[in-house]
């Protein structure tokens, strides 16, 4: 009988012991092979945030050569600066994880270049590292409010944002709107952009790029069961605000606008970021349709009668492919999060709101003690020929 | 002995149970984690479908505006139709698997895309909407014919066709056809289609985007295990093509045509199509050299021969990039896919070249009656400068 | 008591072989998902090689169709060739895992392109078909020297060159060096490059494609584990080259050089390579910022000083993105990486020197005598319009 004791013990030990081994091993390599595969989300951010931001500014044809310095430059500065402040823990703790680290700095620049697009043509190249600078903490200042419990305001969980409809669109088109208030010279508002048909297809190809790798913005730190309903909700949105575009842009121009297609499309993507995970695929595709009809009107009507009511100009228009379809993202959460606090979405807005627009003031205001512009930039400024 | 006899069924319980449900989490995990990996190649899909097709057609320099709006378009009309007649379950059932369904989406609209290289400059935007909307349902049809058992005529599984050479690219291309022959109009035979540098730029720019992502494309739906040797063997058949398009470039033309190298090059991933999870490297390359031989014979002596006699123009010329190659891929796998019967895979090819022509020159008629072009058409006519 | 010994050697094997099959084929997956997940790099790489280097080389504007059809033709001879001399075997045994072969090739591939990049628009066709087919048995004779103890001088594993600073970098650019000492026509020497505002953007594209996509290629090889860190690293470098030389190009040339920007950002890179899964993030961002300036420096000052001084052409300027900062990057992994032998590491770094200077001059000899130009190329000699 001892012999079976003996054998039994030993049965137990290692039958538990060898798979338990196994497993860990395992599960070590489940983690890394998690994180690589946020690794690639992230990578395909890195393609919207050069090819895809940068592109879509080339639009205007005298700015080719300084919208993508100036790309290149705001994502060098904006990213080792998010990490830096983060490994401090100054506002809250670093993540553990460093590729989720990587993904939100990915998430600031993405809102410093539509911040960028506000008041691209107007700043030297040094002044964008300086907003690049000044944007960043107050980007950060307001993630840590609005998502992280800062001040206790709204409970961590309960603001329904996860593709950063507000804290990434909304808060870059604020922030750069606030920063455009002091940067306008009258000449501006009276000299119109200029596109080519070169233009017009670097453009479109920046479009593509940001349209594209979407999913991947929104689904970037999505749980792996849940990114396949994700990522079909962010294109289903963005293909209906591109047919919706099209109709728009026909309805409200008689002619179709390159600068709407390239633009508006996008709005999709900016509006379902609050809701993409929670969504149905009915309900993203209404979203996306009313984000892309609600863009090109913005476009073709809010933006000339904006411009002359408060004479500030919005180089890119981001208050309408960011700005207006990210506040409608935010507010659609109410109807589509279900068990969602309607009042703390709310105070969430408005906070994001209010410190945008005061913070990118303020910015503008220093930017613009360093240089202050009175006839509109030219490449040939700055660049070498 | 009583308590041995406890103890060792404890020990088989706890030993059995305890690793089980590590094992059930870690396959909950693991089906994910499949899943996201399918989402990685849905992505590089989008970007053949949006910068790579859209970007390949901007070889015509004064269709720059067009053919983008119109790529943008036809995939998000594409996509959700797609998505939407599936979740009726009116052909067979939707799969289960949201990401395969996504793919099966993107597949169509990589067909429609080449269809509509076909028709590119002779239709206006809502007339590819149009396209969108009946190419869709008959694409869906073939498909179920060919792949899925419709009507019982070829069973699952008895037809090779892994990367589409037949379903996507001979159907998308013959389909095309069949809407061009109530397409041209007689000044289209007599003007050249006009190109610069500056579009062979970017149509090369479309072609690269095609070559690099095409592996994802073949190996979208393949298993996890076989996507090694599979996209070995596609980037193995477009080495080949592409070398094979130069050499034939040179030979025919005496000089290199642009043309050629950003279309023929990409050949070899149409013909390797219907057999890349099964070839050896050595029948890939040779695929692939055989394609793209094929492919520039076709744009350097076939296209101009036939356009003289059947009068009908191929803008893109999607016959000798998508139709010969993807017909010549078909045949090819009764020589390389072990234990395929030949009967059923000639019965699938000529099923899906009648179906094609006929339900393409039927949708050519409805499109035509929405608009039919005396004079070519020029960006302007509907573009906002 | 038999009973319960039966029992419990019953309950022994149920409990260990069932988790033990679910294991095996969990184990079988798992390697599976691993390979997936090299393939996504792999594709990166193939974005680099094919939109990266081809259309970085765009900034020469009369040469924009030949460079991007050389790139083609160059990437598909070097992947058939090192794939096909990898299988038989010739240096050392082939990698049992087919995607890092296919990674090894892409690698060659790289190096092979910077090559061309010191030649560029002084060969034909023909003779850059023939500089693929005589680069890549160079290129494996020194990597099998180096990583793979060839002649056992370097014993496996105590040469630091992960990313390959380098035998890709460094190798491909001396290499081209030793291929343009017999290239170089005295025309070429007074007529300066081309570039228009068109070509910039073409090469900005470029020069962001192979940004964003760096971190892959450093990290195609390197365990899952690892991935983060490394990645994180990259990024770093780049943006502190990116940075660094924004204000060296404004230091030394009182302008902004689109040149300096997109290659000279790139130099973080090719630095970090030999150390970007050893370094801190602090060393990482230091070795970029360093790279940035050096690189830069090298375009603005030591380009047009050695130019005159030996007479010879190095169009892309590789020495100076590549050469020098490979070997930078080659000599910081002395300092950086823990145990690092230093002898071992100048010894490897001075036998690819000797190794690529020698090949590159001979294949040089070779290349010339298939025909050497009297007159600088122009794409209309070989391209029809």
């Amino acid at each position: 009988m001892k012999k079976t004791h003996w054998l039994c013990l030993l049965s137990f030990l290692v039958a538990t012991i060898i798979p338990a081994t196994g497993m860990c091993a395992g599960e070590d390599t489940m983690s890394s092979i998690l994180d690589v595969q946020k690794y690639d989300r992230a990578i395909h951010i890195m393609a919207m945030l050069l090819v895809g931001f940068g592109f879509l500014m080339v639009f205007v044809k005298k700015y080719g050569r300084s919208a993508l310095t100036a790309t290149f430059l705001l994502v060098s500065t904006a990213i080792p600066i998010y990490i830096c402040i983060n490994s401090f823990g100054w506002l809250g703790k670093a993540p553990d994880v460093i590729i989720d680290e990587l993904i939100l700095a990915e998430f600031a620049s993405a809102s410093l270049l539509i911040c960028a697009g506000a008041v691209l043509g107007r700043l030297k190249m040094q002044q964008y590292l300086a907003l690049g600078a000044l944007f960043i903490p107050c980007y950060m200042f307001n993630e840590w409010i609005i998502l992280e419990n800062g001040f206790g305001i709204i409970p961590v969980g309960r603001f329904a944002d996860t593709g950063g409809s507000i804290v990434i669109h909304a808060f870059g088109a604020l922030f750069g709107l606030g920063v455009a208030m002091t940067m306008t010279t009258p000449q501006e508002l009276r000299s119109a952009v200029e596109t080519d048909d070169i233009s017009d297809r670097f453009s479109l190809l920046g479009s593509m790029v940001l349209w594209l790798f979407w999913p991947s913005f929104c689904s970037a730190l999505v749980p792996p069961e849940l990114v396949p309903a994700t990522v079909v909700n962010v294109i289903l949105a963005l293909c209906g605000a591109t047919v919706a575009t099209y109709i728009s842009t026909v309805l409200l121009r008689r002619k179709i606008s390159v600068g709407d297609i390239a633009n508006a499309s996008l709005a999709g993507g900016v509006a379902i970021g609050s809701t993409c995970d929670h969504a149905t695929p009915v309900q993203a595709i209404v979203i996306g349709v009313l984000a892309g009809a609600l863009s090109t009107y913005g476009f073709v009507v809010i933006l000339p009668w904006l411009q002359k009511v408060i004479k500030k100009v919005d180089t890119c228009g981001v208050m309408y492919l960011h700005g207006l379809p990210g506040l409608m993202g935010g507010l659609a959460a109410m109807f589509v999060v279900k068990g969602l606090s309607g009042g703390e979405q709310v105070k969430g807005i408005l906070i994001t709101i209010a410190l945008s627009l005061v913070t990118g003031f303020l910015a503008g205001k220093i930017i613009s003690a360093i240089g202050r512009r009175a006839v509109p930039y030219v490449d040939s400024e700055e660049f070498a020929e």
